[in-house]
Formats: structure tokens, sequence, C-alpha cells
């Protein structure tokens, strides 16, 4: 009967050719959430329609009050910090866009089996906070820092692995006059919902969803790379198993469009009549700001402008686009594409990585237009 | 090139014997979600914990002063009113449990292809808004009625048929003394949000969701029985296709149980050490109260009995149960059943019909033990 950890947590694995999502992607995905694309009209996504994953469980925080945050390891002056220790500081506030790095996953082929995303998993809040740069100035980072490490509250196994979820950022991207990675206690004005973290979390704008720790209780300055198992064995682009893989850091372009008419309940088809239209939609990256945005009525053969909205003073917000079309009857493949500054732009065939991570292959969105008068 | 509705709209079907989770299928459970199980902690489910299922688009309002609701159809004198005119009656509020009729959909063999539920698609709020009997009396019904037709603004295709979601309550659950059906206007506190029916829904309480029409912009009194498409050709129990069937209507008792211990990311297989644990969950009952929760910790061998928490002042809420249980080393199965004050229990072998409605076959949480000191 001697049951050990590697009994209930098996190796990562890649779907068979004609496996269908299985029960243990479906418990995730039951849990777990996206965005429902027609929510990408709101600038700011309203309360739980926002993104969301755990690894684990969503810890239950019964008293704010007694939540600690410890700031140590290779600093000068160790702290100690309540939520209401951080509400004192000045408050910074950010919109960002946040993305998990496993969008697009269940989309590939071969399958890598994780959390099931098609392209929901994104959301944009406004989130206050601390500037980590003025905690760590506080607390006296000592000289020869490499990696700055987090670790959540959430508990569990992963691939015959128990921890507490943790992950580490170079130490130049922790601090430094131009670091704008944020201790948030405020999502869009109100103290964090549980499944976003409360009551406090890491927001690093820019990076994918796994960077931003949540449930933060500890903050640990390391002299040597941090090799934690999210950091080394997770969240790393790799052709084969054995491979150590490059990290997944900051997030790839991509556009989503708002799926124009109305859906079929089951196939989730978009049907819309002969006329002109409007496409709408967003579009962000987490390297460079968003330069442009393109898009095809017709699957990718002939591509258009969209007209991109001025950044404005967020640039680490998702940008509006907007693209006029008439449609005709027939049936219609919708598809936007982004690029960024520094020309990087979303690829028309699939990036596979055994992990599924940043596939940003460009959206596809199957409309049909009826006969007028149907 | 000339396509009609029926060509993306495809008749109800059930699954193939080996058949997993289709992409339509994930789609769905990408927009919705239900409750993460570790949630039933909170009396009243935070927002954005608590399930949604929208059958359509979430319609976006971008301006709550221009809605409109319309009560008419059999009545002295019709009705508009704007969310400020429902806000000027007196409030009352309801601690309401609310759970998809389609929960517990996907563990049925055959699946019937729809939303995608395992257990989880339950939430309890608190609901501010006006009886409907009180909306009803100031229109004043007509001698004669039969059907209260409910109007949302969602719009889609469903089965082939076009149509705004909507669904009718016999005139007795209505009005009268004891009808407690709210047109809510805000959800704990705050003003519905978007996903949950912004600015107006229909709360009724212990009717499965299917009746609380969210975005509500129409009460139509009728003289004769409503045979809309969620009416008599959805939400009905049906072993063949072609039954007329019996309409889904208030919620069949359910006890589920917080799974204990932390999880494994992939299986969410739950791990616990040896020792003392309190079991806890929530138990509701759409017809009478729950009276009693029994816990099996053998997979349904032995059965023992839960300590349930008093109802209180909260009639259509879940109740509180705990039980303890000391782990000793090895594989377990947990169970809870719940049974309501007039007899009606959870079944062991699962309630099958085509459209899987009311599945509340009892919850089986695999749960391993681990040695001492692993």
């Amino acid at each position: 009967m001697g049951r050990r950890l590697s009994d209930v947590s098996a190796p990562a694995r890649l779907a068979g050719p004609d496996e269908g999502i299985g029960r243990d992607e479906l418990a995730l995905a039951a849990r777990n959430h996206g965005l429902p694309l027609e929510a990408l009209r709101y600038d700011l996504t309203p309360a739980g329609l926002h993104y969301v994953l755990t690894h684990y469980d969503i810890p239950y925080v019964a008293d704010e009050a007694s939540w600690e945050l410890a700031v140590g390891g290779g600093v000068r002056r160790p702290l100690r910090l309540a939520p209401a220790d951080l509400r004192a500081y000045p408050a910074v506030t950010l919109r960002v866009t946040l993305e998990c790095a496993g969008n697009g996953r269940a989309l590939l082929t071969p399958r890598p089996v994780s959390q099931p995303w098609l392209v929901e998993a994104v959301g944009t809040a406004e989130w206050t906070g601390v500037p980590l740069r003025l905690l760590l100035a506080d607390a006296g980072v000592e000289d020869g820092a490499v990696d700055v490490v987090f670790t959540g509250a959430d508990h569990g196994v992963e691939r015959g692995v128990e921890q507490d979820y943790r992950r580490a950022l170079p130490v130049d991207v922790a601090v430094g006059d131009r670091a704008d990675v944020l201790v948030a206690h405020t999502m869009n004005g109100a103290p964090l919902p549980p499944q976003h973290g409360r009551p406090l979390r890491l927001v690093v704008p820019g990076w994918y969803g796994m960077a931003h720790v949540k449930w933060l209780r500890d903050i640990t300055v390391t002299d040597r790379p941090f090799t934690g198992f999210q950091q080394t064995v997770a969240y790393r682009f790799r052709q084969h198993p054995e491979e150590e893989g490059e990290p997944v850091t900051r997030m790839a372009p991509r556009a989503l469009l708002i799926p124009p008419g109305f859906p079929d309940f089951m196939s989730r088809t978009r049907v819309v009549r002969p006329g002109a239209l409007e496409l709408e939609g967003r579009a962000w990256s987490g390297r460079a700001p968003v330069s442009r945005v393109e898009i095809s009525t017709d699957g990718g053969r002939g591509w258009g402008e969209a007209e991109v909205e001025p950044a404005g003073a967020h640039r680490w917000a998702w940008r509006r686009w907007r693209f006029a079309w008439t449609a005709v009857p027939g049936d219609h493949v919708l598809m936007a594409r982004a690029t960024d500054a520094e020309g990087r732009t979303q690829p028309l065939d699939q990036p596979w990585n055994r992990g599924g991570f940043t596939n940003n292959l460009v959206q596809r969105v199957p409309v049909v237009c009826l006969e007028s008068g149907s």
C-alpha cells in the first residue's frame, strides 16, 4: 500500500494522434477559464472575466491582517511586511495585459497534455501596489545578487515534485530605475480577488502569467541562479524532453478579434448577415509596442491594414484595432495578425514546443454569412 | 454558396464510446467555468468564482440608463422600466444557491455532447432586487394567465433555431404571496457583473440556472403555455429524441466536498498525509431543505453521518457540513450524499437522460494518503 508522489504525478506527455481532450484536461478547463472573446470590448476586463490559471488550489485567506510577506536572502535589512504595511507605501497603478504562457496550447498538433487553452487566456487590469525596486531598496540588496525568488502560498505536486509555487526574476528585471515590477494589493480599485492572489501578488509587465506569482509570501535575493521546478523544468522551450531549453519570459505579439455576429451554441460558429460590419479586437506584445495589425477576411490570401488606436499612457496594455468589412453570403475565415515595433510578428505555421508555450499562431475565426433575408 | 442556419447548427447528439471531449465542447469549457471546489469554503462565492454559463455571447451594455424592461402581454397596465425605476422599489435580498441543470453531464456514459460540466457548476450569491410579484401586481395580471415569459438580450442559434434566450415560469410560481422570484439588479452588494446579467436578471430560488434569465428585457404574461425552444426542446428529460419529455425545474439534492490535502497539477488527484482531518463541504436541494448528509471514506461500502449546520435564515442557500476523518496510508475514495426533508436523495447509479440534466450522482473524490514522513 505504500504510495509515493510519483504514483499520483506522471511525467509530461503529448496526446496521441486521435486523442480527444481527456478527463484530466477537462478538470483543468472547468476550474480555470479564459476571457470570453466578446469581452475584448472592454478596456479593462470586468471582474470574473479576466483569465485565471492556478496550478494548485486557491489558498484560503481568512484574515489578511495575519498575512506576512518576508523579504530576505542577500539583503542587509530583512523585512516582514503585512498587507497594511504595503498599502502605506506610495501607490503606483499600472494597466497591464496578462496572458498565460500556455495560451494556444490545445490548438497544437501534437497537443501537449496540460491546461487546454484555445486562445482566450488573457485579460487586462489596473494593478495597484508598491514597486518591487522600492521594497528591495529598503531591504538593501547585497552585491553579487543574481536572482530574486518569489514564493506563493499555493502548494501541490507537479510531475512528481511537491512544491510551493515559486519563480525567479533576474535581478536586473527586479531592480533599477526602469524596473516596473509591482507587489500588487489592488486590482481594478478593489482588493485582489482570491483567484488573483489575495492579498498580494507580483505583477511583471510584459511577461507571461507564470512570472506574476500570486499569494506572495516570500521574496528572497540569491547570489546564484534559481533552479526550482517552475524555472528549469516547466516553462522552457523544448523540442525533446532531455533538452535544457530556453526559458519562457516575455509575451510574443498577438492580436485577437471579437467574433462578429452571433454564435451557434454548440459549434461556436459565427453567423452574420450581408452588409457592412466593423471588425474590432485587441493586440499586445510584451517586448515592444504593437505597431501594426493586419486583417485577412479570406483565410490568409489577402491582408489589409487595421486602424490601431494610439497606445496612450498604457505601454503594457493591449491596444484596440478596427477594420471595416462588408460581409457577402458564403463561408469566410477571419484572421488578425500583430507585429511589434521591433518587427516580431505572428506565425502562420504553429510554433511547436513540448510544453505548448507561446503559441501565437494567427487566430482563425470561421464565419458563415447567410443570404439576405434568411 | 447559399448557407442556412441548419448548416452551422447541428442536432443534439451523444458522444461515441471512446470519443474524448471535442473541440466544440472545449470551446464551451474555456468560456464558461465552474466553482473551484476549494471555494466551497465561502458562504458567499467571491466575484468571479461563481459558475457561469452563457448560451450565446455576453451582451455588451454600454449605458445602463438606456436599458428598458418591458412588462406586457395579458396585463392591464403595461410597464416600461429602467434599472433606476427598479432600484426605486423597496429592495429584497435573498441568498440563493444556483446550479446549472447540466452539472455532472460530462460524467455520464454515454456523454451528451454539450457544455461538459463535471460537478462544479454551482455558486451562492446574495441577490438584491424587486419581487416579481410586485411588478406583476403593478401591471395587473389579467384573468386566465397561464405562463409568464422572460426574454433576455442574448441572441444566437441553437440546434438550428435562431432565438433570443427565452424561458417561462408557470403563473403560480411567478405571483402569489409566497412567490419569491426576484428581478435582481445587485449581486453581493454590487451591480450585476456582465456575465451574470447586467443590468437585470431573473432569480428563481430553488430552480436550476436555466430559469434565471439574464440580461432581462421583456416579461410577457400569456394565456397559453409557452412553447419556445428553451422550454419544449431544450431542458427536458428524455430517453429518446422523439419524446416530449418532462420539464427540468427545481434542483435535485446534491452534496459536494472540498477536496482535502493538495492536488497533483495534472491529474488533480488529491494527496494527504496520515492523521486527523476535518472533511467539509456544502449541500443543497431546490425542493425541500437538506436534512442529512452522509459520508463514505471507502468508496461507498460504509457511510457515516456528517454534522450539518442549521439552515438559519437562508432557506435557498447551501448548508455547510463537516465530518471527522483519520487518514491512513493507501488509496481512498471519499463520497458525500445529501438527502432532503422530503426523502429525496442522491443516486449511486447515474440518472441518465439525453440532455444530461440533473446528474446528481454522488461525487467521488479519490485521495492518496502517503506514508508518514514521505
